[in-house]
């Protein structure tokens, strides 16, 4: 790598942030290909399906196996995980696309593309303080460890109430470090989570806070901006949306009843 | 929106950034739902039929419209393109998944998902400065007019070799800002662009870099990190990667012969 600055050109080596293809078959049948960085691939793999609707929990999954394949070196290249479910399930033609026969034509936007939880959230009460909340994303960046070296990764963290870190992932994806975390979350039977806070390093786009809506996670916050859609989202579904969660401020967007006070009483 | 700070709560309005579901039909039948920023969506339909190489050029074309469908109120949704093509397509089963029956099992990860562009990129030589180059972020920021209001968007530009702006296309998607700017230059009929820049305001993936080799675009400027399969494909491909271009510094990741000389000779 050429790095090249006002005193002159270095030449030097340089670390990336891993991106890879990891092909999920259901049974031997491809689902999808999803880039992602290497690692918690099962943790991915629950997370990916779960907020596909297509498991309803970690029981659901019986096996989850890395190929055979080998490249020329004879390494196994690990992109390929097979999942072998208890019961059967109807693949979805073109997977990602959530809508009926009619579509999206002519319908509002958030009706034909959200999916229905599982896990309603709890009506809003009290849930944790707003200085707690504050702190959660200098947590989430403390305990990344890949971005530091490479300032390429997204990052997810479920904390709880208290403040606590329970699981960070990282992935060159916003989508999959959410799906890996959450993972993480139904293989330790804590889905639904209404005593949990996800937190995410990037924006809070409506894919996002779908997946906590379906995780049962009653409070999303995000370092950057939400989008419209997901504050919609967010606003119907009685999720707790945070966005701008930087030092000692922050924006709530939907259902503030659970941040407990500011600072000051304003 | 309810903000917090240390000195209280305040409520008031926001703006945010839009999100709203597209699907892309063809002739009819649909193809794929993508999250988007409304707002040239002729422009990202050509760009992500092009960069699903389902298309070869603006020409294979004939018609985009709108679905007459109207919500409770009456008004259009503006949700769903249908294409018409002038030649039959076969729509892939699994829109996405670009490998074959074998997938990604035992194959190295690149070969198996990179696409054959239709433009191969010349082989490298001198194309513009790197003092030119440096200052085309700035350019795309200046450029992007709902980031700053909303703080949510990402962008893509396309410049010539002297540095001038031709066009920026902000979306809440990465893959959609390039999609948007690409499909741009279809329809003006320069692509392939041997002479062009593709800039882009966040981190350069393996997904953002394929769309340049297909198009054509013999360098890619990202303000942020490459992945490391980014810069596989870029040094494979013959494509200058230029990553975390900001101020007077950059990272020049793959075939640094394109960008002439940095501020000294080091």
């Amino acid at each position: 790598m050429r790095r090249i600055t006002p005193s002159g050109e270095i030449i030097r080596p340089d670390t990336l942030a891993v991106e890879e293809p990891l092909e999920i078959r259901i049974r031997g049948e491809s689902l999808t290909v999803t880039m992602r960085t290497p690692g918690h691939d099962i943790d991915l793999v629950h997370g990916f399906l779960f907020g596909e609707t297509l498991i309803a929990g970690a029981a659901d999954i019986h096996s989850a196996r890395y190929c055979a394949g080998t490249d020329d070196e004879g390494h196994n290249t690990y992109n390929v995980l097979d999942v072998g479910l208890h019961a059967p399930i109807v693949l979805p033609a073109r997977p990602f696309l959530t809508t009926g026969a009619c579509g999206l034509c002519g319908r509002t936007a958030l009706d034909e593309i959200r999916m229905r939880s599982r896990y309603p959230l709890p009506s809003p009460e009290p849930l944790l303080d707003a200085e707690v909340l504050a702190v959660l994303p200098d947590r989430l960046r403390s305990r990344q460890s890949v971005f530091d070296a490479t300032g390429g990764l997204h990052a997810a963290g479920l904390f709880t109430t208290a403040g606590e870190v329970l699981a960070v992932r990282e992935d060159i994806g916003r989508h999959n470090a959410v799906d890996k975390v959450i993972g993480w979350a139904l293989r330790e039977n804590r889905i639904p989570a209404p005593d949990l806070v996800l937190v995410v390093s990037g924006r809070a786009s409506f894919e996002l806070a779908q997946k906590a809506v379906l995780a049962g996670i009653p409070v999303l916050a995000a370092v950057s901006a939400p989008s419209s859609l997901a504050v919609d989202l967010a606003d119907e579904s009685g999720l707790t949306l945070a966005g701008f969660v930087r030092g000692e401020t922050m924006n709530i967007y939907s259902h503030p009843e659970r941040i407990r006070g500011s600072t000051t009483t304003g």
